[in-house]
């Protein structure tokens, strides 16, 4: 026997053996229900509203996600209903995808290995004895502290304005949340399965926000934007400045970021299904700048020499006094810093490459607008910032933009230009690993010489189709990657003797700071075991391209690896491990802080690594 | 040698000794300028403004109080200031008296006995390294902290917004505030002697703020008023019923009491002359519903039998969670609480008088519109609420008033009605302890019979001046006490039947608790060594008076000791003390409740307490 269920708005009617889950159903037949959680009652992704047949009686699920106002309205979530009479359900608007950066693009903290989940945000049903006796005094928090036992602990007030409503309403069953010694929540019923956290990275260009699920360690949503502080400025310097002129704007620097990671959570939740109630630990890395300005922090002094950090202690706040729309209780912990300009984020990148406890030398290489090159090994470990600007974050590059839909992520140059772009979309603008590699096929095709130069004058020894793409316009030399009309292109996309010059700062910036690096340590090329490739890159970048641009040293490609946003994975391991994150302590104490523009062989060393490799 | 010094608006010219401050040489020719600290440098109110003549460089102290505008618009203290020229200034105008409850009314900290001053407030003045090194980079926070040493601290986020500019402003010479392991402040050059808190007793109808230097214990102004909760119920069960209404009626009535607060914090700034930033200390001490009112903990269930409150525990957080305008970091305490009616101020009544570690057994009386009493000795201490109404602090009484300038405070009834005013001035209305005054002269002079009544029917046997004082208006018998244009009065005043009504609930209330309390400890009156009434009377309650009516139980006189509004004097002592306020936690567990209304006893003995005593 088996029971029609009728799926709104594909408007197919499926044969289901009764008992069968309507999502369980939908898959089977094929029917795309988003199921962040997969299925486990964890999220709200997968709700569907009856329009036909009787509602069941909603699960705990039901209730504790989806509220009692959209219970009473028919929504149920898919994964906990069975089909037993014939219904017809609506499923909740699919995803905007676009919205969406592409998961699985970057590496995961299974991925990392021997990573102990142990997030620190602690859930337990107990049973609290509700206040019976007029004479024998006790109060609704003692009872509570009394069953969940081994105090001290900590209460926010916040916990306790609800606290007597939440109790009596749960006749005193209720899952009480802690991290450490603080009791973060208080929930009616069993809410044991939904704790979520997110893991922050704040770039100067680029903020990427990642939603974890602490039990498992999966990575459920992430997404990324620009960082809208730019407007007042594409480089640190620039901020400090600003921030220096008056101190209003410090309050607009803080309030930008904080604004967009609201924007981060709203949009997570909404694409993920999870509530954002349910998420209790956040984890920030970020630049000492960003993460001074994210606490509204005067950076005006990371900006002077000797360029010292306000603290560089890590630290442990509540939620509601950053004003982040999580879980008010939820703790933000931002990881320890190095020095004035080697952050929180270069801390995560040391952790995530595992780089402190590797037996030989390796280097690895944050690129970013204010990139870190980390060296050494679990003997010892040096840092230098190595400011490359945003060109690689595609920004200040006229046709640039961030790894997004319709990106070029690839190009080949060869007798023509073949170009590949995320999603395979039509090509709206170039992206980071898009520019390396057109630098590096314009450097071998012999349109750009080794100083940089595009070759118009010499333009006629090139392959014909290359030929016209060599332009001068007016004064400015021009190479254009696509045509209008091209691969549906809707405008032309150039790299112009300008973009070449800010890539060639921003690889010359990098590259010297891992050359002085290897110079200080006294580890030639030969000596380097490995050499690790990070950056908000998305899901491709060509070790060879980066080669032949020199934005690394000249070691095999086989010794060299890229291994994503390192950063953000640096927090997400803190995030769902807190083994991870005292481990981070360390790694920031240990970490010897090189300061290169001090340095006497700097200034060289610098110009020189402007210059491409000769071929 | 003489120089003249000529102080306006008095436009006096005096003739001064070279080196005398000008506040010295005012004095002594009897010219007021207030000096509130004792002209110590501790405040702002002996200010004056330089109007002819050099105005001398700012001293340290100038600078600290005055801040740089002030100082450069000719301001200086005029305690720091010494006269070496012939010079004239403006003083500052002259406190508003009227605003001010008078000093002296009520016991100190100094009084008690015992007390050792340790407020937990400790400043230090540190010399902070400031950064130097690029290469082995070290922060802000951390030079500050190895400057204090003995760690770990706990600091806020806030401080560090001002941390970098203040070292720098100060070349690193700070002076560093901390309270427990917290670092609260860290303020630029020597602030040390500034150093001062505020005691708070918040009554369901009265409002107490104390200021309280807290190197020297000495307290420096207070000030008095009205709960302005009482326009949404004047006592406490139609305070909870109007929170439960809806739930921003419960931030509505927290709204209010906070911002009495900041209004007596705005008045004692500007009364005292002492910086809000200089206050780093606040006790709190009030009933559970009005605790709990304060942290906008929902207090429902503090109305409902078995009357739990919501916790109990001492709590101590930041000023700015409560958005007080002292010192953002400043230590907010609130004292421990006993039962659902038997709150903080009751504790700080145990505390205030001693009565924990008497040899014999003592009655602490607190009377108010949420009375409270404790009864016992250094071996057992009951306490029990004694919810008496807002009568006897002047409310819900025709022409009741607080105790403020023109209120009648005491009454004498012989031939005629002898009053006397606070302030003695045009009597306005009449306070609590003029209405005890009043009944207990009523009472001899057989105006009001044993059971309450008004006697106008029998007026004829009283002395003739009296008898046209006792009318019957319509329906409604009274009392005048004082007849529009008597001693200035700009109008009637009486006592109405109702009023005295009022009364016995009130008296009643307290002498049943009194009564059932001896009951259940089985304590005879002769067993009691010394009854101790406490209540916010002002600086006069007639012991004789308080007997007659029957509001305590008939002890001889000198066993009976008013000792003032001890709630507050209790906050007092753990606001200058950190060994009082850790005593009061003891004192809390130790107070056994006893909950009158479900003893058997209960009704028969509250009837008979609501009559008078016959003569």
């Amino acid at each position: 026997m088996t029971i029609p269920l009728t799926i709104l708005p594909a408007n197919r009617e499926l044969q289901v053996a009764p008992g069968t889950s309507i999502l369980q159903a939908a898959h089977a037949a094929g029917i795309d229900i988003t199921a962040t959680c997969g299925g486990r009652g964890r999220c709200t992704s997968c709700r569907v509203k009856f329009v036909r047949g009787t509602v069941p009686p909603p699960t705990i699920m039901d209730e504790l996600q989806l509220g009692s106002d959209l219970v009473r309205e028919g929504y149920r979530l898919s994964c906990q209903c069975r089909v037993t009479e014939p219904i017809a359900v609506q499923v909740a608007p699919p995803l905007d995808e676009q919205a969406f950066q592409i998961l699985g693009a970057d590496r995961r903290v299974q991925d990392v290995g021997r990573v102990v989940i142990d997030a620190g945000i602690t859930k337990q049903l107990v049973k609290v004895a509700l206040p019976r006796e007029e004479h024998h005094q006790t109060s609704d928090l003692e009872e509570l502290l009394a069953a969940i036992g081994r105090g001290p602990w900590d209460v926010s007030p916040e916990l306790l304005k609800q606290l007597p409503a939440t109790l009596r309403e749960a006749q005193g069953e209720v899952t009480v949340t802690t991290f450490g010694r603080s009791v973060l929540a208080a929930e009616a019923g069993d809410t044991g399965p939904m704790k979520f956290g997110l893991a922050v990275d704040i770039g100067t260009t680029s903020v990427d926000t990642a939603l974890i699920e602490l039990e498992s360690g999966e990575r459920l949503a992430s997404v990324s934007s620009l960082n809208p502080q730019a407007v007042f400025g594409g480089d640190l310097m620039s901020r400090i400045a600003f921030a220096q002129f008056n101190p209003a704007n410090l309050k607009k620097l803080q309030g930008r970021i904080i604004g967009l990671l609201n924007q981060h959570i709203t949009e997570i939740v909404r694409e993920s299904g999870v509530l954002s109630k349910w998420i209790y630990k956040v984890v920030v890395v970020g630049n000492t700048c960003m993460h001074h300005i994210l606490l509204g922090i005067d950076p005006s002094h990371v900006g002077l020499a000797p360029y010292a950090p306000v603290l560089r202690h890590p630290l442990v706040l509540p939620a509601r006094e950053l004003h982040l729309k999580v879980h008010p209780e939820a703790r933000v912990c931002l990881l320890p810093i190095v020095a004035g300009f080697v952050g929180a984020d270069a801390v995560g990148v040391a952790l995530a490459t595992r780089i402190y406890e590797s037996p030989e030398i390796r280097i690895a290489v944050d690129i970013g607008t204010n990139g870190e090159v980390v060296l050494g090994s679990r003997e010892r470990l040096w840092a230098c910032s190595a400011p490359a600007g945003p060109a690689l974050e595609g920004a200040q590059i006229r046709h640039g933009m961030r790894a997004a839909l319709g990106a070029i992520d690839r190009v080949r140059i060869e007798d023509d230009i073949q170009v590949h772009t995320i999603g395979e979309a039509a090509p709206l603008g170039i992206c980071g690993s898009g520019i390396i590699d057109a630098l590096a096929g314009m450097l071998d095709a012999g349109i750009l010489d080794a100083t940089g130069l595009i070759q118009v004058e010499d333009r006629d020894r090139l392959p014909p189709r290359l030929r016209p793409r060599v332009v001068l316009q007016g004064e400015e030399r021009r190479f254009i990657l696509i045509r209008q009309g091209e691969a549906g292109a809707p405008a032309d996309i150039t790299l112009t003797q300008q973009d070449i010059r800010q890539v060639q700062l921003a690889k010359g910036a990098i590259a010297s700071g891992v050359a002085m690096l290897q110079h200080i340590a006294g580890v030639p090329d030969g000596q380097v075991a490995e050499l690790l490739l990070a950056g908000g890159f998305g899901n491709y970048l060509s070790i060879r391209s980066a080669l032949r641009i020199g934005l690394i040293p000249p070691l095999p490609a086989e010794r060299i690896r890229y291994v994503g946003n390192a950063a953000s994975l640096g927090a997400q391991l803190c995030l769902v491990s807190e083994t991870e994150r005292h481990r981070a302590e360390g790694i920031a104490r240990g970490i010897e802080h090189v300061s290169l523009a001090t340095h006497p062989d700097f200034q060289e060393i610098f110009v020189e690594c402007m210059n491409f490799p000769r071929g």
